[in-house]
């Protein structure tokens, strides 16, 4: 350890307390990765315990020059919470308190390291919910959903953090402290820095605090699955289904290649010329739930649907989960690589999406594996391959740029959920224009003029 | 006209033609007013043809140091729109066309000029809306409603046009043009630039194009209306409404002394003690709503309600609208001079306020008249007075010092939806910190840094 970075490492200490400071590289080391699987071992992991530790730590980062990020779980799967080598990491662990649950008033004030899980349970406990539902929900934390915008299914019907969030309280890369948002659910002083914040992935500030704005949890859901001849079908009926009154707050999709793969496990219900599979949630009042539920199955019983089932029971809810809840096994051992990406198309393009991706991974000679949040055209395209067999690992990244080329084209955007972090950065260029770009590293020396703030995620390296 | 500035007019009727370009004085006055009443002269007057024309008008004011302001239809109420003395006014009626109506994507493109009534048809055409719906709707322009993030009732179920928007294509002060956000509902490349500019009033960029995200046409509408013995009485009902899982499109209310003034026009249905009024309106589909609407109603029949009812044929839908279409009309001629506040409070604060204004209006002398959004908390604070009348002026203004001073005590703010311009820029630091007010005073000047787009508006003067 440098002397300059021991000083740094004394001075912090001083501020977050001895024990709650990791200088051995060995302690350090959990702490450099994140589900990206990339790696980078920071200098030191610190756990402040406040607000006002977090913004000590940030001015002395400042004084020191030393790069910085903050952590909630690292479930994120972009890279962005992989720390700066040789940084700070601010591990949130302890800013883990629910300060407020106020159902009068539908929201809920926490610190970023609060679960995912641990909101949802004590806004149940009052009749409410936060809508975000990300897959990793059991683990990870509200601040990272904030720093990624992380969703999940229930986006469809209720929106993602942006559309969740109030209000605010954080730190930026120069160590001011402010509060933006309002408490409300209408708001116009001042300038929306809580939707800038909210996807930043850590690079403008470090929130500190966040008032949550809750749904109330409807009393009843249904679960219905179709079963469609193709790809094409399948979109048609997700495009019926959002042109009707009644949003479900799940619409997820299977392609063919996820059915053949899944097949063995999913149990006869699955028919042999199965081209594509939609699982559908619908909720609402109790009284209500049966019409909307039925509503939604007439929607989706487009021409190509080979069934569309409505459970009546848990069992056959369960049932009819079988087939998806056996993919994400079937995915692990599928090839020993698999990129995994989270493009988004607008819904009426996701027939040429897959057709393209057909084509690509013939041309390419890459098998993948599509499904996800077709509610939203938020498809997760799974390029599955071997990298030690001969030049799979660069046909998979060839197909990577074409299909980024394809989801331009149709008018959609590189990631829905996952975030930039350094796994898309490179890409980014190709989405948003030189003019905006240079627009959005401004906007980041404005808060963070050091760039010491999780230094080169989210935006190309300038 | 200076030499300068008739070089730079010239120059302008070069890009948008000479017959779209004011120069004479009398020509440019109507141009010089919004709803605020307030006034200043513009030097020019121009209605650019496209994007393109809009550009490079601000790249020749960029050139000639001459301000501007973007105007849809001047229906704003804060001073956004009030040009600056001697400057350009961009007026975007000629950007009055909608591009596209994408039902299979829930999504329109337009651009700014377009009336709100516009889009409303022709996304009705197609069984959809956009939800937001200011009271001026049959004239005001997108532009003008993204410019303000300017809402209505319905955003208390719908969201503001932040929540409904998902794409902008802008001009930023120093000329350069971008396309920001996505066509889609999910998106997370890049910083959210486009909720940044919702609500900035034309001080960061001009919007020349919009993609606004539509929501599909409910089938049915209920109308309730719930009449109470205080306000407390009617703030618990808009607690308990909002705390059960039917959200209504509409929760309006009415104070006593708003009551007081339409009870010569109301007709014999209000009761002698009413002391607060809600309107309630629950949509849904078809099949649905009778129960919602009784869900909705059950919550409304708080301790000290008098009456919840609920209309049962358009003829009783008209009737309980009669005391609330009786208010516009009443405040219209209760005293020669009124301010219109827009507050915004947590629901559960509303009595506080309540009682914070009547306490005020006894100790200033200020006849004080309540209504507004319930649902969302915010309140539209009319101070009557007759400025003729010893020093009511300065009473009043105390009086409005007192009022936002209570509201920021209640953790609410200063505007919901009409926005800071000139009237409530001085007031803009009691809600905003130092820090976070330099921090946006920094984002503008890296939007604008000539300081061109409509100076003096939004954010106090540096």
């Amino acid at each position: 350890m440098s002397p300059s970075l021991a000083t740094f490492a004394d001075a912090l200490a001083g501020v977050v307390g001895a024990p709650n400071l990791r200088r051995d590289p060995d302690a350090c080391w959990p702490y450099g990765y994140d589900n990206s699987r990339r790696h980078a071992l920071p200098a030191l992991v610190a756990h402040p315990a406040d607000h006002n530790e977090v913004r000590e730590a940030i001015r002395l980062c400042n004084r020191f020059g030393l790069p910085l990020v903050a952590r909630g779980a690292g479930t994120g799967t972009a890279g962005a919470a992989v720390p700066p080598e040789g940084g700070l990491v601010l591990a949130l662990d302890r800013l883990n308190r629910i300060l407020q649950v106020d159902p009068a008033n539908r929201l809920m004030v926490v610190e970023p390291g609060v679960t995912n899980r641990a909101v949802q349970e004590a806004a149940r406990e009052h009749g409410f919910f936060w809508p975000p539902d990300p897959t990793s929900s059991d683990v990870c934390t509200v601040g990272g959903n904030l720093a990624c915008n992380a969703a999940g299914p229930r986006a469809v019907k209720y929106g993602t953090p942006r559309e969740n969030t109030l209000a605010l309280r954080l730190i930026t890369g120069s160590g001011d402290e402010m509060r933006v948002g309002v408490h409300t659910t209408k708001g116009v002083v001042g300038y929306d820095l809580t939707r800038l914040m909210i996807g930043s992935e850590g690079t403008l500030g470090v929130i500190t605090e966040a008032v949550l704005r809750l749904t109330p949890l409807p009393e009843a859901k249904h679960t219905l699955r179709g079963i469609y001849r193709d790809i094409g079908a399948a979109a048609r009926a997700v495009s019926a289904i959002m042109g009707q009154p009644v949003t479900p707050c799940a619409l997820e999709l299977m392609d063919r290649r996820a059915l053949e793969l899944v097949r063995d496990r999913a149990g006869a219900s699955l028919p042999a010329d199965a081209g594509a599979l939609l699982m559908i949630e619908v909720d609402g009042a109790a009284a209500c739930v049966d019409h909307a539920a039925e509503a939604v199955a007439a929607a989706a019983r487009v021409d190509g649907a080979l069934q569309v089932e409505l459970a009546k029971t848990p069992a056959e809810v369960a049932e009819l989960w079988q087939v998806r809840r056996a993919l994400s096994p079937a995915l692990r051992n599928a090839a020993p690589k698999k990129i995994n990406e989270d493009v988004v198309v607008p819904v009426s393009r996701m027939p040429e999406l897959i057709a393209g991706l057909e084509e690509m991974g013939r041309h390419h000679r890459i098998d993948i594996v599509n499904f996800g949040h077709a509610g939203n055209g938020n498809i997760h395209v799974n390029l599955l391959f071997d990298p030690e067999q001969g030049d799979a690992a660069s046909r998979a990244e060839r197909c990577l740029g074409d299909l980024f080329d394809l989801v331009l084209q149709l008018e959609g955007t590189l990631s829905g959920e996952h975030g930039i972090g350094l796994v898309k950065r490179d890409f980014v260029a190709s989405e948003i224009g030189p003019e905006a770009l240079a627009l959005m590293h401004a906007l980041k020396s404005v808060f963070d003029p050091n760039g010491l703030l999780n230094p080169g995620k989210k935006l190309p390296l300038g």
